[in-house]
């Protein structure tokens, strides 16, 4: 169990017939309280899907009953009609729960530019409230329900010593970006908090987590994270505690993300350190991260620090090349503006790349998730639409 | 005849042995005058290599002899060392040709953070000298020498009708990128001007053909455009008739890097019209240019447009979501905002494609010149070291 892990919630995943394959394409997840308090982060594209701008004026409501969600369709840059489409599932789910509409957080994902199939989507909401469920089994249909190119769901949780929790899911393979990959992701806990609280506790973690990502540059139309606070465990946590296991459960499905990220056959940690600002830091450490020469250097376990010195030479940045140092799996490579050990001594055959740039000119850090270019991402975003 | 199209120059291109597998590696373009005037633009990369830095502060002096490029090493990131290599190469060049170190300035290519072999490169430069001509070979050679992973060699000439020509070469294939492509050119005229005028024509012709060329966002440590004017045809143009025929062969150029650009199965134009500024259409075309869930896309030939809504919409640009038209090889497929036509009825699966994004908010507007994101490009680029 991992969304219906803390208590006081319910959750389903089920097959409304939006994907052509029969595959579990329609979730739901139900805040059985007491407490309905919610906070979200939100794409930062300015062209937003339909469900982006309604689940954003429901999380400016004080309740928040329940999130739908489906994949099979991002219903994105489909106009009024689209909208209506959203706004017709939030009512329809909350009828069945005996809710307002504006009660209820919509979530899509799929292809960019079509509508979606409106009855097999309110169809789905039936069959979705008749499964809800706090089963193990529940948590990981809802987890599939919402998952496109990824091979496998993703779930996280985490429980704390004094006896509250927080779960919750994701879904995201490609389109994995600065300020929230493509992805969705609902996050439950079952601590008491107010939303002002809760609000600042999943900023906090989203900042140092999903915000970290990055997989091709893309920012998604739909990128949306939840956080839904039932109360049921009767604790109320501090502010700092509440941060800290969120940041947990948003860690451990943003590395589960990137591990099944379109094509990747390695998993990159790009820490940039001796920064003048956190905003130099995370500028360097995304430009490495989205650079193609650098990816596929890496994809061919090939330590070309020559690639990661110009990416980092392009930034905006406050950078003298005189004091950059480069280091990969351990070996500095780079020192000072000088080429130091030989780049056969960075053994990059395995999984796991750690990149270390050190900049030398103050001391700020961050830390970039990011993988290689393969063949295989450019066989599965160049021979199928999503 | 193209680098000695123009009255007023020779050149060579031999096989200094730098590069193993004893292809021409070593080329030398010289001004015999009777003017020797020069302007020349460089990579905004902050590490720079040391014959970049070289060549800045020769083209602060008011006379520039000759250009002596090699490729099979970059000579970047290699620290007081590798300028001193650099220097070496000028003064033996200078020495040949009785002029001072000063008025020669130096390109390299190839990988970043090796040092040259110096003995390859002195001797290299006897060789060039010897072989200086103004013959269509000389150039050929001339072209051939700069190579890298480029399959072709890249030339290009145009003539006024009053009697005065621009001729040049240009190599680069892979990093390839904002504000100067990972590129070497070499342009000559023998039209009479003054360092002042050629500089502000030079800068006038790169802003909208080099820095137009956005193969994979890379800019190299290295990237130089360089052009001579050796006043041999005794005519002084005006400065736009000069513009005009340094952006025409500058053009020419840049179309045939792109076709040549590693991995390439199209040649893909990205228009973006309707801007408030001229900043926001390149930095909107940049973006798309850059994408690689769009550019992958391409390489299926697949009129994804909800990826390029995608990518304008993470620009910090002026963006209306409902203004924003996408049309795709003629066929609107996105209107104000809405879905318009099929997307099938975009014919993707000739080489050529255009991209005209309307951000409907002005009248600003830019081109950027790209290509897919193939096979080709990951192979090259994780098979071998570059």
């Amino acid at each position: 169990m991992t969304v219906t892990g803390p208590q006081g919630f319910r959750a389903a995943g089920v097959a409304a017939g939006i994907k052509a394959s029969g595959a579990l394409d329609f979730t739901l997840v139900v805040n059985d309280g007491p407490l309905d308090v919610a906070a979200g982060v939100f794409t930062r594209n300015v062209i937003k899907a339909a469900p982006v701008l309604w689940s954003q004026e429901v999380l400016k409501q004080q309740r928040l009953k329940a999130v739908v969600l489906n994949s099979g369709g991002a219903n994105a840059a489909t106009g009024p009609g689209g909208f209506q489409d959203t706004h017709a599932t939030a009512e329809k789910v909350a009828e069945a729960l005996g809710a307002g509409a504006i009660e209820v957080a919509v979530c899509s994902t799929g292809l960019i530019g079509e509508r979606l199939p409106m009855d097999a989507v309110l169809a789905g909401v039936g069959t979705a409230v008749a499964a809800l469920d706090a089963s193990n089994q529940a948590s990981l249909n809802a987890a599939t329900g919402v998952m496109t190119t990824d091979t496998k769901p993703k779930q996280a949780f985490a429980k704390h010593d004094s006896g509250w929790s927080v779960g919750g899911f994701a879904k995201g393979a490609g389109m994995l970006a600065p300020n929230l990959a493509t992805m969705l992701s609902v996050l439950t806990t079952d601590a008491v908090a107010d939303k002002e609280t809760l609000d600042r506790a999943l900023r906090a973690a989203t900042h140092v987590t999903f915000d970290r990502l990055d997989v091709d540059g893309g920012t998604s139309t739909n990128d949306t994270v939840l956080v839904l606070a039932s109360g049921a465990s009767g604790v109320e946590p501090t502010e700092a505690e509440l941060t800290e296991l969120l940041t947990a459960v948003s860690h451990d499905l943003v590395l589960q993300l990137r591990a099944d990220s379109e094509g990747a056959t390695k998993d990159v940690d790009i820490t940039v350190q001796g920064a003048e600002s956190e905003a130099d830091a995370i500028a360097v450490a995304r430009t490495i991260a989205e650079d193609n020469l650098v990816k596929t250097a890496l994809f061919g376990s090939d330590p070309n620090w020559g690639r990661i010195a110009m990416a980092l030479g392009r930034v905006p940045a406050r950078i003298d090349p005189e004091t950059v140092s480069i280091a990969v799996n351990g070996v500095t490579l780079f020192a000072k503006g000088m080429p130091a050990a030989d780049r056969s001594e960075a053994d990059l055959t395995g999984r796991a790349i750690e990149i270390v740039v050190d900049l030398g000119v103050g001391s700020a850090e961050s830390t970039v998730y990011t993988t290689d270019l393969s063949h295989g991402y450019v066989e599965e975003n160049s021979a199928y639409s999503s």
